[in-house]
């Protein structure tokens, strides 16, 4: 049982830390995307469709690297397949 | 019962760790879109509604990456599946 | 009575750390925005009450993200499930 | 009494550094909050009052960051959660 | 089973830290990139058409790091030639 | 003996960090809010009551949180409650 | 067959921190680049063919270093000659 | 005699650490706000007089938290309760 | 066999860290490099020749740091001396 | 005599680390004070009295920070309490 | 034959680490040296010749230090006189 | 004989660290002094002679922080207090 | 044969981190020398020699602190006078 | 024997690191003088002989401060009194 329990606390430690050093990068690149978004917004407010579009095609990508980081975080809780393998071998012996 | 503990300490330590890490980056995000926006406000009056509603989208894209890591914080505390499994695995024995 | 201390102290240790890592960000946001909305203030005194309208908002999402931390933290120190789970175990033994 | 010692020593340990790393931003953001401030009352000593209204309301608001590490601190010391236990245990011994 | 124990545990902690890591990098170029799209849009909105396509294939080859991090950490859970070679030794025991 | 010559290190060790990790963010906000104070008033000259009266509100914040600090040294020194506990126990004994 | 594992986990490992370490220097910098790309497009949209084939050699050689981290990261996991070495040995024995 | 020298130790190190680490803030902080004074001097010399009061008040109010630091610095060194106890309890013997 | 294991791990890793540690620099000095020339271009298209030139011969300079980390880096995996004299020694046994 | 060579370690180190760290801070502000003097007087070379006044009394004081740490690195090393505390109980035994 | 090894590790990790770290500064260095002599010659085409020649000479200086760093890891990996000595050492034992 | 060997490793190490951090602080501040007043020479070469005095004054300040490092790395080498009692402890042994 | 070997791995080691950390600190500072040359150069060019030859001395002492560091690298590779002190004693065994 | 070998390589890596890290601060500060002494004297071609006077007196000043380092290194290396004293006792015994 003891390969078990270290699994498990790999997998706790690293799916915390996953989320929480990848959030870092995400949301300090957004903070400075909206932040420009509202100044020129203030600067040039005739071409407020053209920014907004430009800021959320922007803001999707930037989140897409966030998600990339909560999903292995999700898929090392849920669906571990290191897990999964150490548990059937438990269940089948 | 060594193995649930260590399994409860990586959990307490990682709960800690991820909402604290993942505080950093989101708040310094959104104090500069406030910021930005603050600044907006005051160079171009007339256009505040297009900026504050800019801003609110803007600030919940940022929140959310805070979410996330508020999530996997409640689950490693509250629905944590490796816990879960060794408890039910110690009431079974 | 070995497994109980150990969980006792790394409750103690993430709880003062959580809150206190956690305060980094939200205080150097908030600090930011608070700033930019005086110096908006002195520039644009007419809107001042739609600057401190947005700017109330604004902090009332930065502070909420160190209330995540304090929740975590106080979680961590007055309702802890898994300090509950060993203290029911050694009551129950 | 190994148990007791240990919880003793992690308090004092996180008692210190909870309010310690917790003063870092906090007091950085209260001297730019100030110091945009006094550069705004040079800049518009008009609005004078709105100004310091605000710069108030913002202090208090990083000062309660602040304030949650000093009970979190204050907590630890004197009203420790686990410490009681464990005397009360010692005791009831 | 004590070497796929180990490297298990090594697959999870890095497969983990390669996204999280990975993360911070693109994330601030494109936020970078998508900022300084923003203020050329509101200072030249003519030549939104140019800024725009620029704009999409610098995010793309920003992007294409994010996801060879992605891939490295997808392979190291999924496809780890490693775990594959332990697997089936373990099984042709 | 040993247990209360561990508390007496931690005591000691904590009591220090504390001062000197709590130093330094007070010590350059306040060196922040004193220059722009200085500055302002050699650019309005006229407004100098206000300035000073709100640089010593300001400096009275932060020089609060730098207290904070100085009062959980000292009371870890001269009041520390789990040293005074040791020692009653071994008096006691 | 400790000599393999111990080969195994020091290339999962160095394979991940090879991509991870190695995307935060070529993002920043293509990120700093496409974000100048940008502003010049909209300061001198009529040189818009020299300065977007300018940065696209540019983000070649950028993308070059990454690529080369990525190379060696991919050898390290399906081409690494210490593991097929030591493959060899252990099935020529 | 071995608890004496531990905490001889103890207080000798962070003695010397609580007023180097507790050096760094305020020397920063004081050459800003006499870097700012000077500047202020040289635009604005018709009010030498102001801005020297304001200095001076500003640099006591800094220098004051060197001086805790300097305190609990020289109290760890000769007035050390923890030394005092420990050496009463060896003469006592 | 144990002193070939541990040249194997070293040579891993050290090639690893080499390549991703030495594109660092590189990354960053290009991307400045290549900004820098675009908006030179969309200052001066005029000089478009000269500023390319001088671009290509500079990148070639800053490459060929990062080539020297990859050479080190290939001949660490495929003509490493110390590996080859272990090799030698193991066979010649 | 191992607790006086332990004694003689923690003071030779800590005597050294006070100078070494105490001295980064003072002499960047010292730098600092030093060199808007010198632009100042080249800005005003009217009011040179009042500036280099300001100037002395303002490195006075920064200079006395870092002579806190020397005299503490002097106390450690000719005039150490513990040191001569070990030394005279090893003369009188 | 363990002391062959270390000193093979030794040289292998020492080799790799001095050329990564020592390609960051260079790398900077010739960064900031190409992007100021490009936007030199934007602002002042006539005098290209003169620059270009100082920008050889000083790009020179800078690469000899890569080059200090390149030399001592091939010394390292090729001409080791440790290595060397005790490779003759053992072929004469 | 070993605490003598203690003693001597301790007071070379820290010989040469207090010197190598102490160099740091002091070399940056006379390199922003310098600068300044190099740039303040060319701004207002009427007022050299004052400039100059007050650099030398400024310089010899920095320059004597930089002095207690150095004379406290040479009394550990040439003049340690600690090393002279062990040495003449052990002679007279 | 113990001794040697240790002095040998610490030889190598540190050789190769001398020049590679003694290389940042020149490279930054030359290219920043080169860099302003540069600037100067375009601003103005009828100065040409006498910039250029300042920036040759300059040069040569920024380079000579590299070369103090690859002097004290050599020295350890090639004339270390404790590896010839250990070589000697034991071919004098 | 042992005791020799010990302060062997104290007496190695720190007459390394001396050297490496006190290169730091003074190629930095050296490359901030002379790049501004070149912008002065592009700036005030007339007054290059006060100019560049007064930069070598800096020059000498600030690399002082890195022979300090290099004497520390060599007396490390050749002159050490503790590897003198230890050599002397070996020889005497």
């Amino acid at each position: 049982m003891d390969s078990m329990t270290l699994i498990a606390i790999a997998s706790i430690v690293t799916a915390g830390l996953t989320i929480a050093m990848g959030s870092i990068g995400p949301a300090l690149g957004e903070g400075r995307a909206v932040a420009t978004a509202l100044s020129s917004l203030a600067q040039q407010p005739d071409s407020a469709a053209t920014i907004t579009r430009t800021l959320f095609v922007g803001l999707a990508m930037i989140e897409s690297i966030a998600i990339y980081c909560f999903v292995v975080s999700m898929i090392l809780l849920f669906a571990n397949p290191f897990w999964n393998h150490v548990i059937a071998q438990v269940a089948g012996k």
